[in-house]
């Protein structure tokens, strides 16, 4: 069992991608004029991809466009004291195909607000985020 | 009640402290190497100011030092349909002076991970975080 500085439980991959399935929510992390942004989204695997979605005009889509960012999901007990969490650093892309689109649109995925579902521009837009670079860690509960 | 393009609901800067005070744990937003970095950590209200504990020599210690950061506090469902997240964005600063962290670690304050309690070091680490900007939404459930 590897431990890190702070003593917390390094995950390997394969752990770190079977907490990333477990939990549809996470955060996306980006830069917003310059200041650092960070924004819950649903999101799902395709493979070693993350998928996310989103409206076509929203802030987010521009934002993290061809860009690397940062997606974190966790768990946590109430208190903070028990838990894990997995970061997954990428290159962001926005799907243009409308193959791939229809394709995406049939994973389990639901958007984080159910007006997203039916953005006013009538269009899902979809981040696809490969899983590149992935860490993560456990809080270990000492006796 | 003001509600964004996306559907969700605005909270004022009043919700939004009383959300942040509502939860111990949130995530924070900083560059680590270029990359986009984000870390789980707990968190206090001191006024209108947020306190991190930390160990002194953490990667975190050297790279939220003087730098803008944001920090996330969300609570969700479980299938992430219902909830709220708040983000403050401002200038991180460690804390110095002597009397000052004698006077934080009187807050009630439980640092990430139980080892990080009694770091290697010796020594408590606090950052503080004013509240300048801060954000939050809560999705709005449609029937």
């Amino acid at each position: 069992m590897k431990v890190d500085s702070a003593g917390l439980r390094v995950l390997s991959r394969a752990e770190c991608i079977q907490l990333l399935a477990s939990t549809p929510l996470g955060r996306i992390v980006f830069t917003d004029r310059a200041l650092p942004a960070i924004q819950p989204v649903n999101y799902t695997l395709d493979g070693d991809t993350l998928v996310i979605r989103t409206a076509a005009g929203s802030k987010l889509a521009a934002a993290v466009r061809d860009t690397i960012v940062a997606l974190e999901a966790d768990v946590f007990d109430s208190d903070g004291r028990t838990g894990w969490s997995v970061t997954v650093v990428g290159q962001a892309h926005a799907v243009g195909d409308v193959h791939e689109v229809s394709r995406l649109a049939r994973l389990p995925l639901a958007p984080w607000t159910s007006r997203t579902a039916e953005p006013a521009g009538g269009a899902d837009h979809y981040i696809v985020l490969p899983i590149e670079q992935v860490s993560g860690r456990r809080v270990c509960t000492h006796p």
